[in-house]
C-alpha cells in the first residue's frame, strides 16, 4: 500500500513567512527534498508578484526543477487566466486550482462569491485540461469556516460534481479553517468517493488546533491516499497567533512508517529539510518532533 | 457515549518540572479543574519526598481535595509498601500502580527486572484490594521501548493477566517511550479487551513524536473510554530535549467535542487551567492549541 505526500512548504509554507526566499535557497530545499525521496512538490503560485512576493520566482523555479529533477511531479497554484498562461508557458503538466465553498470566506479572501469563484474555476479547468494539463481542484473550507460554521455537505458535493464535470482529475478537500474532526473527514470523504469513484481525492488538513495528524489519519482510514504536508508544519494562518499550519511532513512520515505504509520518503533524510528551514528562518518550526524517533537499540529509554 | 479523562498534570506533569508547586498553588489548580468539570485527577505519588520533591505534599493534598471536592475521583501513584500505607491512611479509594514490561527500562528506572517488578506489584494489588481500594495497574512501555524495540504482545498479555488475577479493576496501557502508532494501539487494545472484557481499560499516550492524539483517537476507536491527559501536554520526558509529554487535555477535549462525545468538561473553562499553568511556569506549554477554537459566527475566517 502506498501513500503520496505533496510537499507544500515552498508554496503554502513560505507564503506565510515575511522572509523572502531566493531562487538559490529554494533550489537548495528542492535538492534536499529530492534526496529524501519527495516526488510531488507544490513549487509556488502563478499570481501577481506584487500581492504575493514570496512566490515571485515561481516561473523560473518551475523551469529549473522540471529540468534538473525529472522524477519530481511539479505543481503550482493558479487562480486566474493570466496565471494559467504563465503556467502553460512554464511547461507544467499538473496544476492546482482552488475556490472556497464558504461564501463569506470566498468574499473576504477574493472579493467574489462562491458561485462566482466556482464559475471562474470551471472555465480555467476546461481550458487547462484542453491544453493537456492535469488539474487538481481544491475546495477551501470544505469542512467549515468560522463565519458560517459547518458547510452543508450538499454544497460541497455539488461543487465537487461541477469540478469533475469540468475535467478535474483530482479533488482536494481543504480544511482551510482547521475546523474538521475525524468523523467529519470520514463522512465527507466517503460521500465524495461514492459519488466519484474514478476521481483521485486528496486532503489538505490545517493543524490549527492540533487536529491535523488525527484528521490525516482519519482520511487514510476513509481511503484517501494523497495528503498535503509541509516541513515542520510550515504554513499556518497569519490571522491566528501561534496557529499551526499544515500537517508536518515528518509527523506524517513517522505515522505512515509505523503503519508499514510506503511513502518513498526517508524520514532521516527528510529531517535535513526541517533543520534547513529552521536555520534559514532562525526559529523552531511548529511541528512537534524535536528529534528523530529513536530506533530500537539506540539511546536509552526515557525514564517516566 | 461518554469518555473519562484522567488529569495527570499534577503528578506526571509537575514531576517533570524543576519548579516546586506549593499546596496552595496545587489547590488553586484543583479548583480550576473542578470548575471546568474535571472529575478524575491523579494528585501525586506516595513516594519518597527526597527522590521526588515535586510530590512531597501528596498526603495533605489528597486529604484536602477529598474533603473539598467530593465529586472528584482522586487517585495517586503508589510504587511500594510504604506508599501503600500512606495512601491507605490518606483515605484514598482509588490508586494507580505501575511496572514496566520492558526489562531494560525496568532495570534502568527502578533497578529491578520486569519479573521482580510485576511480582512486587502483584503483592501490592492484593493488599490494596483486600483493604477495599480500587487499583489501576499500569504497564509501562506496553508499546515498546527504545532499547528493546517492540515488546512481544504475549509479554504484555501475560502481565495483564497477572494484574487482573491479583485483583486490579483497571488496566492502564502506557506508551511510556512514545513509540506506539494507531495500528499497534488498536491491535493490543483489541487483544486485552478480548481476553478481559470485564476489566476497565485506560490508555496513557505520550506525545513524544507528535503521535499522542492520533493514538488516543485510535484507542477510542478500539473501545477505550478512559484516557490520561495533562493540561497543555505537561509531562514529557526529561531525557528527550523538547519532547512532548502527555496528550494535552484541551486537544483531547476539542477532539471529543467535535465527535459529539461527552466528557463532562467545558473546554472554555478548562482553558483557564492551561493559562494558569503557563503563568506559573512562565513559559508556553507544549500543546498546540494557542487559542480557543472559534465558534461559528465568531471572529473572521482565516485567509489561506
Amino acid at each position: 500500500m502506498r501513500v503520496v505526500l505533496e510537499e507544500e512548504s515552498l508554496r503554502d509554507g513560505l507564503q506565510a513567512e515575511n522572509r523572502l526566499f531566493s531562487l538559490t535557497e529554494k533550489m537548495e530545499i528542492v535538492r534536499l527534498l529530492a534526496e529524501a525521496g519527495v516526488r510531488r512538490v507544490q513549487l509556488g503560485s502563478f499570481v501577481s508578484p506584487r500581492s504575493v512576493p514570496q512566490v515571485a520566482n515561481t516561473d523560473v523555479l518551475v523551469s529549473l526543477v522540471r529540468r534538473q529533477y525529472p522524477d519530481i511531479l511539479c505543481t503550482a497554484l493558479v487562480l486566474n487566466e493570466k496565471g494559467l498562461e504563465r503556467a502553460a508557458r512554464s511547461g507544467l503538466g499538473h496544476l492546482s486550482m482552488s475556490a472556497s465553498v464558504s461564501d463569506s470566506h470566498s468574499r473576504t479572501n477574493t472579493g467574489r462569491s462562491t458561485a462566482e469563484a466556482l464559475e471562474a474555476m470551471t472555465g480555467l479547468i476546461t481550458r487547462a485540461v484542453a491544453g493537456g494539463i492535469r488539474v487538481r481542484a481544491g475546495l477551501q473550507c470544505a469542512f467549515g469556516c468560522a463565519e458560517e460554521g459547518v458547510i452543508a455537505e450538499n454544497t460541497v458535493l455539488e461543487a465537487v460534481a461541477r469540478m469533475v464535470e469540468a475535467g478535474a482529475q483530482e479533488i482536494n478537500l481543504a480544511d482551510t479553517a482547521g475546523m474538521a474532526g475525524p468523523l467529519q473527514i470520514k463522512r465527507l470523504v466517503g460521500l465524495v468517493r461514492t459519488a466519484h469513484p474514478q476521481v483521485e481525492l486528496s486532503l489538505h488538513c490545517h493543524d490549527t488546533w492540533g487536529m491535523g495528524l488525527v484528521n490525516l489519519y482519519a482520511g487514510y482510514e476513509a481511503g484517501v491516499r494523497i495528503f498535503d504536508v509541509a516541513a515542520g508544519g510550515l504554513g499556518g494562518c497569519p490571522c491566528i497567533e501561534g496557529a499551526g499550519g499544515n500537517v508536518a511532513t515528518e509527523e506524517a512520515l513517522h505515522l505512515f512508517n509505523g503503519m508499514g505504509i510506503e511513502t518513498g520518503i526517508d524520514l532521516g533524510r527528510y529531517w535535513q529539510v526541517v533543520r534547513h528551514f529552521e536555520t534559514l528562518l532562525e526559529r523552531r518550526l511548529p511541528g512537534r518532533m524535536r528529534s528523530l524517533p529513536r530506533e530500537p537499540g539506540g539511546t536509552a529509554a526515557p525514564r517516566c
